[in-house]
């Protein structure tokens, strides 16, 4: 008897927003591991921002996601047989699989991890890319001394919580924007953020900058960008002197042919003599090691605290993944494949 | 019998364009220094896109000009009477004395220069503050290293020259963006840049891309940016991964009451994870020695060249400044007040 799997591809290109056509799922029949390599089956798949740049045929910094392949995406599940030397059956591990209920490969960039202290899907989040993209934005590029005010937008997901508190650890004032009530009261009183600005609730953009200016009374002087358009433009009109920006993301654009709103006044960089800055963390490979150390030993120790937003089974992925570009996700968004 | 002089004060703040009327040209005695004091005659007054901005009324990195009061400016000339041990008459100094013939202080900020292998009107350029704007901003922002490919935007000016220069003898590649083929022609030919784009002669911004791409055949590393609007949304589409722009100033959009045109595509930030970084000269007067010595030191031995234009007389500073600022200058713009 032979069992099958499941799977996802990409169906089609969306032109604007992404739509349930644009995925397709195929089964097959789960492969068996050749000498060297390991059959896993995975337990959570990691929904991502960045997965909507591959949907798109454009130059970017990678390469498209192939049509009718499988989708790409993080993975963490149990190796469930190896021909590997260097996993063994029960090995929990964290990989790039995709949306797939099973992967199997020679093990290359596959990671065992400790779930002792630490849950397994946390890997995919607060200690996994998710998390190193705060520490590396927050850390390399915004460098917070203490005393500093940082802006984190899209605070309550799983990069901007990340950043928020290791501000704080860092003896920063971290301040979120996030979108909703709840959002906002999570950030400030689960993760400890000083304050967290709702921009959905401001009727405008003047209001939104008076928010702001309440949240941040001494100016801002890092600002970690998860969404651009008009929340990044009310935020460089804070910007202390010497500020620093990390660019990590700029959702608000992913689903429009245009890309985000632009940078309304660039006049800003001579005013306050900013650094705006881009990055990918996964340029920085060799920091990785420290960076994932730390995280996991602020998550078992309880200093670094996170939430999830779990849908059930691989059908539910597209669904998922639409919400998470609408914001609708809380935390981070995972896709239970168990 | 007490001698008069002429200085030129802000008349009005303009709204949108500035105009002769701007501007009113006064008549004193020359003061008499007391104890303490010097008096300088000045030879040469710099002109300089900053002095746009202190005009407005509006927040900036530096105070406004007041109504009333002698325009702000660099100024090189003679000292005619000491009554300060630290000069001397016949000294040559380079001081802030603004838009006027003469100046009197206690000679603060007062800066003694030797002529004998540089010109005096050269401490106002290649060897001043414009000088050292090009020196920070190229080898503090952009940090080139041999091999890239470094452009810089208004390329035949004071400043944009000195970049240019500066990254070829750093083993760069040298692309200049200037106005008109004469000045293409001298930043090539005289300056000795590799290739030099002639943005008014590119009826649309497809073929200003184009020879942009034809000048940089292997992307851009490091942009200096002095007038910002079609031209700094050509050059950012262009750049390399982990390029970084100084901007220095963004002379387009002066003499706009809405300032310099947007920066059309932030998700550049992404794609090419490129630093952007706003810088003011005068934040980094610890390096300004280090600096102002190594650009004399080429200026001395025949490495830096540089252009003057140079309008004669006090009264004709006005119309000197706002041909400035239409680009109508070739090379450091100066009055010769002597």
């Amino acid at each position: 008897m032979t069992e099958t799997y499941r799977r996802i591809v990409l169906a089609g290109r969306p032109d604007g927003a992404v739509q349930p056509e644009h995925f397709r799922i195929e089964t097959g029949d789960v492969p068996r591991p050749e000498e060297g390599q390991v059959l896993v089956r995975n337990h959570f798949l990691s929904l991502d921002p960045y997965m909507r740049g591959r949907m798109n045929d454009s130059k970017s910094y990678a390469a498209p996601q192939p049509l009718g392949e499988t989708m790409i995406g993080a993975t963490v599940g149990a190796v469930v047989e190896s021909r590997s030397p260097k996993f063994a059956a029960g090995d929990i591990v964290v990989g790039m699989y995709g949306w797939s209920e099973y992967g199997c490969s020679d093990g290359a960039g596959l990671m065992k991890v400790d779930t002792s202290h630490v849950a397994e899907s946390a890997y995919l989040g607060v200690a996994g890319m998710p998390g190193m993209t705060g520490w590396y934005g927050l850390n390399k590029v915004i460098e917070p001394k203490a005393g500093e005010t940082i802006v984190v937008s899209a605070a309550s997901g799983a990069v901007g919580g990340v950043v928020g508190q290791l501000a704080k650890i860092a003896g920063c004032r971290a301040v979120g924007i996030a979108g909703g009530p709840e959002k906002c009261a999570y950030v400030v009183d689960q993760l400890g953020f000083d304050a967290c600005v709702d921009y959905k609730a401001a009727p405008d953009r003047e209001t939104l900058a008076r928010r702001l200016k309440d949240a941040t009374p001494d100016g801002v002087d890092g600002y970690f960008e998860n969404v651009g358009g008009v929340v990044m433009n009310t935020v460089l009109a804070r910007l202390n002197p010497f500020a620093r920006v990390a660019v990590c993301g700029l959702i608000s654009g992913y689903d429009d042919a245009g890309g985000a709103a632009p940078i309304e006044r660039p006049g800003q960089f001579l005013v306050s003599r900013f650094k705006m800055q881009g990055f990918i963390v996964s340029d920085h490979l060799p920091l990785w090691p420290q960076g994932l150390k730390e995280l996991a030993t602020h998550v078992a120790t309880g200093r670094l605290k996170y939430r999830e937003t779990i849908a059930r089974g691989i059908a539910a992925a597209p669904e998922a993944f639409i919400g998470l570009l609408k914001g609708r996700n809380f935390g981070k968004q995972l896709v239970d494949l168990s």
